[in-house]
């Protein structure tokens, strides 16, 4: 064995700085952060950049020597986040996005810092406690059992699909997870309305579900699951030999806000043995808000349930969430068995593992902006302030109602809202086919043109077939007058594309 | 409609703070940061903590009214860091646990108050290249072909599981995707060695491909893949009309640290038609230290690489990486459609989106802390830091063979030591299975102790049958001083349990 002189440490290095360096890289980074929530609000949203000059100031060979971190900040500032869409921007409206809290950005600085890893109690006990209280305190905001659990994850994607692991394998038991999908020939069922997130699809087609073993089920004007119509898919598929074994319900679609009849979709579940998976990533936390809180009427009796506190417990991404009714029924699904997770304390608290409920075994510390950003701002301001996205959402409808040049294509659905631009031909009369069309391709110009103006920011979705363009209200800055705003930008976008092609 | 006052936005709230309030916060925590970099050599590594206390601590309802930061971070300094495990002391030995850069913090903070997401390309321009660009350094340590592309995941199990979807897709094709595991009868193989990461079993057994399907394939004495053996396993298996489609090698054990003979598995999965995946998890940036580099010869040849910069970047959790060799082959497993991922773009490069490579669809904006630290460091750094670590490991080797109370149970791999303490009696002549067994409690009672007395950290393997204290070097932290400490306190805690009983 060849001998190697020890490798000298530096008492200040770029891995290892003095506390002094570490006091100066934070303060510079602060300094930026405290500046950039007080510049948010007036910075044009989406950048104009393009992948070739963004690639050509960035892109180098692996630097052999480090740089100061002054030097690294600079490009940070001055590249990286003009180079970025401001998803804390008030009226930053596309996808369902959260802005971020200055606090969970200062707990997500103290989790690296302190670097704990939680892939069980053993391997972070103080950590791994802090996680159940926060899990205990969304199982609160939702009003579950307190014999649920819970843990969080990268986001809903993965809650999603963690959950359809965990139904699966409570249908088909340990023969599935020995010897394969195979091994189970009858073909499963997962039932969910038309308007699910397709992360639950994506999940299907990873697990060996199967996309087409999803069936969507036909929703009613407010695009909420039609019940009779799941009764009638699961009876035509047990019928012909296919076995149910979960339901998937919404609350809160991404495209227009809608929360399935999650009661009656329980009693279905109950009544034919199917698990019950709620998606509440958009929209759970809305129980909060004394105006939606009887929309989730029934979200308790769910087997489980994914959040996104990156959604709208305005947290920086990452930070899904998974609550199981009964945690225990999910654990075989996961379970492992080696020498590094070999567990020898005897207190169940203290045998507990969090790789025995996900797929994840090293977790990150992402309870902390939970429980930091709960604890500093109190369940009451975060209620108020989703209250206020609610009412921003309605206020929106109240004007396009009010207005002559738009239309709402849907009734806003929590935050959600779905309208369009009518040029001043569509606003009386009837309309043909063609007349759609050229509304469709008007719209989408109109959202091009909003979003390149940076004022406002809109996504767009398909309504009935007609393109709509669609907001999500998701932001603690956002306020009436955002909206307001909003679509007077949309009417400036209006009138730039309709000047632009007579 | 009903409709409800505006909600009023205070000037300086705990959602929204003032720039004031922002510094105050960030300057407290940094504070501590700095602080806590300084005391880690010197705390007693692993809590004397119990969940019963912690909870009584930290557990209360959810709260109405908020609390100041400053009362939070007193809770967070003086409840949650001493309940934890200091996983970057010197002598942090257990699992494969890095400790963390201070620069990787301060990047997160960073990350967190931009609060980009980066899905895909036209979600975070900027963010997303220098993801890219942090990809590309990373296939430069790994010696890649230019054309592979990647990603950073949660951690190395997602990157495993993520891996074998991959493979399993370009087997199966689209029929899996749309119709399930079922419609492919024929049992699948994954062939892997007996010291593989369970994560790769979870992974089947979540993909519906089963546990049993990961067939076990025998070691040399030094740990390492019986190619051989692979062989016979496929030809055996395909005669049997099994479908070998993927052979996992590994690029660091978790167990020893072995390297799998890379080169030769890569001609075996050529010939044979087999997705080649490397969990490089733990091993893969060795490649930066010169002793190690010649051990990944054929590295480059596979289909997908895992590692983890949370282990060997010394990076803080969380951060996996996925590399594909050709990204294209990896596409069709992922692929979404939906309004929401509708992309208009015609540059290739700004049509890109990671959703198209993995499970995720939200993604936090790891690149940066990855960016930041090879950056700020500076890849010679990096590699002589990682030299260091296996310089450690060996020399340790070196005194546990010169000690007559130590004996080695398997070479040093990478950084990985195994060996164990022989009480007097054991150090001549022969041993029955009876005292093997005694010494083996022996060992197991040594590091429950030592891991009480918070000097130093070992975990636990077997090896060979027995009982071995297990340790890992991988913080840039450690010296050849800690692994005499580490001997000192292990002979200690021998003294100690022997003490207990005569």
């Amino acid at each position: 064995m060849t001998s190697i002189s020890p490798v000298a440490r530096d008492a200040d290095s770029a891995l290892d700085p003095s506390p002094e360096r570490i006091r100066e890289m934070g303060a510079q980074a602060v300094d930026w952060m405290a500046a950039y929530h007080e510049a948010v609000r007036d910075l044009p949203i989406a950048p104009q950049a393009s992948a070739a000059a963004l690639r050509e100031v960035l892109a180098e060979p692996l630097p052999a020597e480090g740089r100061d971190f002054t030097e690294l900040l600079a490009v940070f500032r001055d590249v990286v986040v003009p180079g970025s869409r401001h998803n804390g921007h008030p009226r930053f409206f596309g996808y369902v996005s959260a802005p971020g809290t200055a606090v969970a950005a200062v707990a997500d600085l103290l989790a690296s810092a302190l670097n704990a890893n939680l892939p069980a109690w053993r391997s972070a006990p103080a950590p791994v406690e802090l996680e159940h209280v926060a899990i205990d305190w969304i199982k609160e905001a939702l009003g579950c059992d307190p014999g649920a659990g819970g843990l969080f994850t990268s986001g809903g994607s993965m809650a999603n699909f963690t959950a359809l692991a965990a139904a699966r394998h409570r249908h088909c038991g340990a023969e599935v997870a020995a010897h394969g999908a195979a091994a189970h020939p009858a073909p499963l069922r997962v039932y969910t309305s038309t308007e699910t997130h397709h992360s639950i699809h994506k999940a299907a087609a990873l697990l060996g579900i199967g996309r087409a073993n999803v069936r969507e089920i036909p929703v009613d004007a407010g695009f909420r699951m039609d019940v009779d119509a799941l009764v009638r898919a699961i009876e035509e598929d047990r019928a012909a030999g296919a076995e149910p074994f979960c339901v998937v319900a919404n609350a809160g679609t991404v495209v227009t806000g809608a929360v399935d009849p999650l009661a009656d979709i329980a009693a279905v579940a109950r009544r034919y043995g199917l698990w019950m998976h709620v998606d509440a990533c958009y929209g759970g936390f809305a129980r909060l808000a004394p105006s939606a809180r009887p929309l989730f009427d029934g979200l308790a009796e769910a087997d489980s349930i994914s959040l996104d506190p990156h959604k709208w417990l305005y947290l920086p991404a990452d930070c899904g969430c998974l609550i199981y009714r009964d945690p225990e029924a999910a654990r075989a699904a996961f379970t492992l068995d080696a020498d590094y997770t070999r567990v020898t304390q005897t207190d169940p608290a203290e045998a507990f593992a969090f790789w025995d409920y996900g797929p994840d075994l090293s977790r990150r510390f992402r309870a902390l902006k939970v429980w930091m950003t709960l604890a500093h701002a109190g369940s009451r301001a975060v209620g108020d302030a989703i209250e206020g996205n609610l009412d921003c959402a309605r206020h929106l409808a109240e004007l396009v109602d009010a207005s002559a040049d738009f239309e709402m294509l849907a009734p806003p659905g929590l935050s959600i809202f779905c309208f369009r631009y009518l040029p001043p031909s569509a606003r009386t009369g009837s309309r043909s086919a063609a007349d759609e069309e050229a509304i469709d391709r008007l719209n989408e110009r109109i959202m091009v043109a909003l979003q390149r103006a940076g004022s406002s920011y809109l996504s767009n979705a398909s309504v009935n077939g007609r393109f709509a363009l669609r907001g999500c209200v998701l932001n603690y800055r956002t306020t009436r007058r955002d909206m307001e705003i909003l679509l007077d930008d949309v009417r400036r976008a209006a009138d730039e594309v309709t000047a632009e092609a007579p």
